[in-house]
Formats: C-alpha cells, structure tokens, sequence
C-alpha cells in the first residue's frame, strides 16, 4: 500500500482502512502538521483538525481516533523517511568523512523542506506515550545509532578520541535548531548550510585559519 | 527595586505595584513557567494559572494582566539574567578563546539549572508579540552580539574564516538543544559539557587525532 518511501500506513483499531484512503494520508498529515504547527498539539482540538483536513469530524475519529494518533503518524512518517533517505545515501559511499557529510545534508535538506513538521516534531517530541511512543522512539533510535556509527567507524579509522554521544547530539542541535534561525535570503540552501555546518563539525573554526598559523 | 542580577520589573499598565510584591515575582515566575512547561502556552489559561501560583484570578489580572505578560516577564527575567552573568565573567577575561569558552560554560550552567524555563523559552520563542517581543528580541540580539564580536575578534586575532553567523547559531544549537537529550548520570555537569562542546567548536573532532596523524 505505502511506497518504501512513505512507509507510514495507517494502523487501525479504529475503522477499516479503505484502499483508497492511503492516497489521502499524506494530505491530511501535512494539514495536521500545519494546524498543530499554528496552534500547538495541547491547543489543536479534533474539530479544528477537521475543519483543516475537509474530513468530517465523524471521519476524523473513526479514521484517526485520537490527535495523538495523528501525531504518531507524522512522527513516523517524518522520521521513517529521513532515516531511509539517510541510509540510500549512506548505501553510496565507502568513505566515512562523506558518509557523514551526506548524512548532515540529508538532515538539512529534508529539514528545509519540512519546516512546519520539524517546529512540530521538535515541540512535542514528548507527547507520545505507550506503543506509539516507544515504536517513534525506535525509529529515532535507530537514525541516533547510524550516526553513532558513522562517527565510530571515522574515530577509529583516524585515530582519534572524542566523546561520541555530546559529538552526535551537539551534531543534532546544530541541525534542528535551524528551525529558530533559519532565513533563506541569509543562509542560503541546504548545500551551503551542510558543508559549513560539516566544516565546523570535521574541524572546528580554526579550521579555516590560512597557511596553518597560530 | 529589582536587584541588578533579577532584573526583572513589574512595570504596570494594570494596577499599582506596592514594593513588598517584588518579592513575590520571581516565586510566581517559577511557578507560571511550570504551568507553561507542563501545559504548554496555549494550552494553559489564566485560571491554571492563578491556581498554581496560589494568587487569586482577580490579582493574577490585576497584576499582570493576562499571561502573555506573563511570558514575557518570564523571557525577560531569563535572558537579561543569562546577558548579565556571560557580561560579569567576560569582564575578568582577556584571552578570547578562553571568553568564548566561558560564554559556553555559562548558557550551559543556567540552561543546565533552568530546564523547565529554557524548554518553555524555546518552544514560545516566537509567541510574544508588538513591544513585549521587541524588548525581548533586544536582549536576545544583544546576547548574539555579543558572542559574534567574540568570535570575530578570535577570527581576526587568528587570521582565519569562516562564516560566523552559522558558526555562533550552530554554537547556540548544540547548547540549546541539550533540553531534549541531557541526562546528568551520562553527561556530567556543566563545566564537563562545556569542555566537550568548547572543544567541538574549536577544533572540531579531528582535534582528537592523536600525533596529528591522518
């Protein structure tokens, strides 16, 4: 039913699921992010998730059964399709320093093109609890772990000694935070943003200091 | 009134403000930002609000009117307090590496001391709104000034390039982001993350490499 890019289906104890449905979650999914994204998960009711999707509220329960469960959904929609773009990326490259450059601007790139979800997934990272929580989090961890890898496999095949938990997740603040700041008109595309953000990473800013003086 | 260090004010456009009630700001402050943290902004109303902080409705209006000033006394309060500590300690310093260093340690010592404030301040960051968020957008600037000029005086000082705008937002990225993953029995105290992260940024992973082999 779902590409392998879109792997989020939709899972039912409320409802059966007719094929056709399927086409329709992706447009519902991005008008829930966008009133969740306006209003906030605690403010978004079901009735205004509704009016935005064109489903009757009736509908929206019988299909969806809860606005936790469509969070859910764009949790692991979102970040199913990172992690497989991550990894048909990764797939590509022998080399750990690209790898990891490709990972950042696979991060980048699908962040600049899904700001809404991004402010969203970022402010009710907690909100799921119980199956739909710990399955989102498996995800994440998973994406975490590939990292984790990455920067493994280059600490060790350079020689190298560094904390790798603060180096991944002070990678994924870099990243996420993005969304507070970013101005296309200043910081131009996810191209540009990846390498300054992959030179920072890789060499620090004295990385930039000419003919190696101090 | 307000000490220099809690230099938060109630000024008023509602009600008089008797001089014992300075006090009693910074405990409403506490608790209005747990109901935020526990609720959300949108989510939480005037009367969570009044019940938390133990005031009457009619005094939580009376004082301050409605809880987006509430909000905003609590980003006021916030950032003018970390602006004035980074101030205090760059004033002993003279080496800039070591004043960027101590920029470090100190967002990461109040945000590591302040968590709850520093998830609600980045979740509303962009709720305030007309001369409340001018005045709070002013001291954030004056705060990211302030980390650019040192960073372009260690980038001068050093002879080196880089972009800085990316380099001091992704700088904020990684301090900021540690709200959604610290955890102090894997990741120490401040002074501990603040060496990581300085080291991060100064010279990236590679910097680890032992010998200078590649």
């Amino acid at each position: 039913m779902a590409s392998a890019a879109r792997s989020t289906r939709i899972q039912r104890p409320h409802g059966s699921l007719q094929p056709r449905f399927g086409a329709q979650l992706g447009r519902i999914l991005d008008h829930a992010t966008q009133v969740f994204y306006e209003r906030g998960y605690a403010g978004a009711s079901m009735r205004d998730l509704s009016r935005a999707t064109g489903m009757s509220l009736a509908g929206m329960y019988h299909y969806f059964g809860s606005k936790e469960r469509l969070l859910y959904l764009i949790q692991k929609h979102t970040f199913s399709t990172i992690l497989a773009r991550a990894r048909e990326r990764l797939a590509e490259l022998d080399d750990t320093e690209k790898g990891i450059r490709a990972f950042i601007q696979n991060h980048l790139q699908y962040f600049l093109e899904h700001q809404q979800a991004m402010k969203v997934l970022s402010h009710e990272d907690d909100v799921l609890e119980g199956e739909y929580g710990r399955e989102v989090a498996g995800i994440k961890r998973e994406y975490y772990r590939l990292c984790v890898e990455l920067l493994e496999r280059y600490k060790k095949g350079n020689g190298l000694e560094f904390e790798s938990r603060t180096a991944v997740l002070s990678l994924f603040g870099m990243m996420n935070w993005i969304y507070t700041w970013y101005n296309p008109r200043l910081d131009g595309g996810a191209d540009k943003l990846a390498r300054e953000m992959g030179d920072l990473f890789f060499r620090g800013i004295s990385a930039g200091k000419q003919n190696g003086h101090k």
